[in-house]
């Protein structure tokens, strides 16, 4: 599961020539308010934004809160990138710590170490950010707004990250996980009736098998056996948050040809048994971190369940991403490229053994599912000839099984015991290359839903 | 503004027959996710409720969030409120502040006092009921289930409140605060057009002025000139959080017989001049505190500006609720009530002297008006003559003006200053008794829009 | 099924101060249009309504249509019913058939005799009133306003229809025969949720069990063993053209109390068997004979089966209104009432055999029903105990079954052999009868439903 | 105004391999019916079709109407187009015109040559056709089926068509307009928010201006100077009937290059003072003479004045179709092409005294355009340069003017004087050439909205 690599044109306005934005913004309807509560034309548009954020968090301007957060993000939105990032930079040493405050909860803490004193050593230290952003979402469109204001944040390198940079930044995921939640957020079938606006973002957000135009979006959203389905939030309509693309199909199929090529032979959905997810790609660069990923396909297995109750099969068809440069150390980087069984081998290897940060999965994709409670069902080589396919993983493309009867089990023996579920195909690959060292991995489960 | 008597009633399921509605839940489809995650019958209810909530907030059960969740409320609302009380006084204390974590924070902020090693204090001392309430939002209409738990907590008297309930109420109301952001808030008008289910809230929540059934509802939401608006939240479509009604008038109105008598001078929309808040009421016991009503009536004010443009003053008719209790205290339990021009005098100085906590306006619906930057425009006796009028505020009701353009000021010099702002004809009922002891008022405002 | 008993007033508008409609009219925009093509004020607003009409088929006016025709019916409805009939009475005599063209047809025919001189005939005397109906339907709301003018007409005796009336009544029900075919028309539940002015119409219109109020409204609508179901055309979105009752019920029902009083058992619809429709009415008296009421019953059916697969059994509860009547006539009027036993027989032989024109069923309900196609399942004593059925039908009451694999021949075998279907249970009713003169009918159908 | 070049084709379903299509109809759900009813499995397909016609218009199957027409559109849509054909030949002749009623009802007429007789004659003279019709539409999806099927009729040339289709035909025809009435169609905005099924539409549609691709339709949709207006039936949401598109401008357009060239000059739709219809495209074919085009342009004017109501002038900018042919037959064949100013004052020759049948404008965009009450406004040299631009017109376009408060004058006199109404500018071209013996038009009208 990738991200969406470029931010989101706005093409639909035909460009106005550039004029100061802080003097369009003085001579406009929000004028009056703006010298009201104090704000001038500076030289430095940054100062003004500082000026206005300073508004919303104190007295003055607080009765017009929606139009001073219009009146910001109309401002913020004319400025350029680094004066954006270099505002955002300054925007919580405007209310810094209140020391006084802190330490006085401490001493109340020292003394008293109960709950209430918990709470309020809590309070103390509440960051004034976090009233900010709730300002800030009732400008129109805020919640969006906010969504890019964070991807300006997150495009500042984390090395060059300053305590006040990072202050804000959790506090933005602090709201986005909160208002992100997803009781929250709705799914929705994408579909050739859907419109065509939303309808380009999935051409421009798909990450993991590229849409080559609209007649490519067609074949993945139009024929009876294709669906995508999306989460929603109530704000952003016709833009989603993470998006996942499934092919009805007769069996669990080994190669991403039979699921995008351009003639393929299509399948009478009730006649299919397998819902296969080939692709899965988060919409939002500034919703990095919210977990609401980790529902969209157990709601998806839901709903296509209520459906079509004969289907039996929920699985992806995955890239393995992580597993060529893995090879590399492994063998070294001028080691000559195994032949298919051997990288099968390697490959499941890889998957079920390679531990990273907090002993999770090393592969991010690996990571993603695993960590959702799917298992490990097979591992297919020659199965994505694309360049990139080849670059990052020999052609090497796995089935992650979703079975709702036993994801918890597969996430507490993951979380718990570091133990990766793996059918009993993926089982007998390691039993081929035992001898050649592979660790053996802990018991197969599950009937196969492929033969060995 | 009052609030909602009483919770609604589920009315649209005939009553089952009684049986242990954890019996119920094990042999419901949530049985065996239950079962597999070690949640046993039990004797009592509430200890099942502390295994689920447990589950919830541990490994157990992560990957199945939803499902959880449901089975959570499932038992919940069929367990009695006393079962359900008890069960949020403990359920705060199933995962108690982690005094260890906290003590290495504070230390670090005693060496540092910096905003990261203030940040660090902030996560030490997160209380876990937050994770917890995000997860119950998971459920299938998870957040007005938790706004009908937060109003089984408040229905605990606060002064029997235990620290553990005062903390998961602060969560309840942080999240509250985050998800009920006005900017998620839809303002829609109610119409004879809307949903009877709907409709039929609005009879059961009024609170200011009793609608007797539904031909008197028509008669508020029908009318040409009579409108009604409401806040919705995405997840409660039909059942809004807060609602103003309003009647479209050739002219201020000094008694609310002219308003909602059943038989009525009609006005044409075209023709009316103002527009009057002349009943809010708050829907939802649940959301105490959480203070999206703020934006209602500017919200209307701007929407009604758009539709209808030359309407050209915007304000309510209002009860005093606290002004004869004021008068007793001030005159004494026994003393007469004076006469009507005594009266109104009178009634001028309670709203515009009389503070209360915080030199707050004593008088609760003041309070809200005069907090939203409106001011007090005039003051009628005789203007309702109900028993709870006369018993309230011996027939008083007054009128508060909003007037965009003056928000901001009057909110900051009663903020700032504790000077309610209020009209010329209002500063004349000053002047008339002074002589005996009125306290003179600060300057009067704008236009009158009532002859004095 | 009966016919909605009044015409539905505007409760809406607070009433204007009267004034002269045409003044109104020639003083507000569409004025300067009426002037321009030469409309003038009348003393009498059916010689002006005869002018619209007029430039509505002539050529003044062509291009301006829609607001000629809202001109029309904004003077119309502004008219008095007397005035608006004679209007309508006149109307037609405007354009009268054109004899020269007519006997030129003729004349083509008579040498011709085929396809192309009938049509040429057909066209010839074709009304021009179907042209000004169409003209007349682009007014906004045209159709509803439209249906309202036929009702106008039908108010009229039909012994005092002049032939213009005649020929005006056969254009409007052959334009509404048009646009009301089944295919246009939106099945669409009615339930707790749906719009209070439709909900209205729905108290007003029920023809059959009269509902008391909005509280007994919710019983047939909101629970979950209820439902109800209506034709609406897009141009009435919130007014049905007729609607059905239904009751999900564990066994076929023999009285009309389990159905509706206020105190039942409910059902749980995934155990209920039968689907029982009770109560059907016509909402609009200006589309009386326009056939789409035969759809709906079976619609509904086809809808029921996909929602609840289970239900075995769709048939009605209905009244036997012809029964006492037919009864007196029989017996004469001053016969004791039989007893309940030899109630049944009887009931069950006039509906079996009691014919009217065109050898249909006599009673209406029969007719409608078994000429859907449905079979006479049962008949019950005792049934409905209401004033209304006392007197109707001595309380009897009866199940018609609806069983789409017999539809098509039980039709077959009443239009082509004057033949009801029946049950066994029905069949036994006759034999029991025999020796009393009882005429044996056809042979009894299918499996009974209830046990004889 | 052209029309749809090529019938849509059915993208969504890959396609099935070929069996007989009434074995797979026999076989499915409905072959009981069929088999019930009488229709069997024919060697030829339109013999089976002649059968279902026969159940729909006789007694058999009256009661299974939608299912038999369902099964009647399975059958016509699976047989090829001559088979298609061949059986619309038929059907009419399956129930010919009733001698014997005909000439019954023509004896009356003789006798009383009053209304009721001519009513009656109309009734006798009524094709069975009529009835088959108002059966079919009964089929899911009816109405866009019947569309097709009479375009399938009308691709027989007029010169083939038997006396038997024409009636069909005529009934079609008639059927379709009272279904089409204008009252019915829904006046819908068609932008880049629409559904794609819907905007692949347009993109086949566009007969005037040819869109290149989802690219150039984006630029037709998205920018707030450019919108598409279409009318649709509510059987129909995605499909629409006809569009128009229109361009805001600062004045009126003298070339197409200003309205669809990929780098223009953008106009905020505030500060525009026109509206140009540069396109309006027919969609279905099979509504061919079905008249609500004429509304179109009016509705659409009628909806931006409220939206924008500083626009002042909607005019449109059309092509010339017929000018180049007229001008060979004027000049001969082999004649060169004059300069601009001559080319100007010919073409407003032709438009303004070529008359053509029934002394109508000869040009088919002119004769829609001044037929719905427009005048000519201006006319334009170099201004399609594309090859059919100069084919069909050496480049010339015009512009027509749609003012509301002369429409209905214009369109009186083009139908009674046959004067073509036109501006001064135009007037002065013919004064120009006016020695060269152009024929002096009527009087010009208004103001110009083009210096001359």
């Amino acid at each position: 599961m990738n991200t969406a690599r470029t931010r989101k044109q706005n093409d639909s306005q035909p460009s106005a020539r550039r004029r100061n934005p802080l003097d369009l913004l003085m001579n406009s309807g929000l004028g009056k308010l703006l010298r009201g509560i104090g704000v001038a034309p500076r030289q430095d548009s940054g100062e003004s934004l500082l000026d206005i954020a300073d508004a919303l968090l104190s007295l003055r301007g607080r009765a017009s809160g929606p139009a001073l957060a219009s009146a910001f993000f109309d401002l913020y939105e004319a400025t350029d990138l680094k004066a954006r990032q270099d505002f955002l930079a300054k925007v919580h040493d405007l209310h810094p710590a209140d020391s006084t405050a802190i330490d006085k909860a401490i001493a109340l803490w020292n003394e008293k170490q109960d709950e209430a004193s918990a709470l309020a050593l809590n309070e103390a230290t509440e960051s004034p950010c976090r009233r900010l952003i709730n300002q800030l979402n009732l400008a129109p469109q805020g919640t969006p707004r906010l969504i890019n204001l964070r991807e300006d944040l997150l495009a500042v390198p984390r090395s060059a990250r300053s305590a006040g940079l990072a202050a804000l930044d959790r506090e933005l995921e602090g709201a986005f996980t909160a208002w992100f939640n997803a009781g929250f957020l709705e799914l929705r079938r994408i579909a050739w009736d859907s419109p065509a606006s939303l309808l380009e973002h999935i051409i421009r957000y798909e990450a993991v098998h590229e849409i080559a135009g609209w007649d490519d979006l067609r074949r993945r959203v139009q024929p009876a056996d294709r669906r995508c389905y999306g989460f929603f939030h109530p704000q952003m309509r016709n833009d989603p948050l993470i998006f996942v693309e499934v092919a009805l199909t007769a069996q669990l199929p080994g190669t991403i040809r039979e699921i995008i090529a351009e003639e393929r032979e299509s399948v009478d959905p009730l006649e299919a048994s397998c819902a296969i997810f080939y692709s899965i790609s988060n919409c939002q660069v500034g919703l990095k971190g919210i977990p609401f990923g980790n529902h969209l396909i157990k709601r998806v297995v839901g709903l296509l369940k209520e459906e079509l109750p004969h289907l039996g099969t929920f699985a992806t068809l995955s890239p393995v991403p992580g597993f060529a440069r893995w090879l590399a150390k492994e063998q070294g980087a001028d080691a000559r490229v195994p032949g298919p069984g051997e990288l099968r081998a390697l490959a499941a290897r890889y998957l079920v053994n390679a531990k990273g940060q907090g002993n999770q999965p090393l592969d991010p994709v690996a990571r993603f599912h695993l960590g959702n409670g799917a298992r490990l069902e097979a591992v297919h080589a020659n199965a994505d000839l694309s360049p990139n396919g080849q670059k990052q993983a020999h052609g090497v493309m796995v089935n992650y099984l979703y079975d709702l009867d036993e994801i918890e089990t597969n996430y507490f023996a993951l979380t718990e015991l570091g133990t990766v579920a793996h059918s009993k195909a993926v089982q007998a690959l390691f039993e081929e290359t035992e001898g050649k060292g592979g660790k053996k991995p802990g018991k197969a489960k599950g009937q196969d839903t492929v033969p060995a």
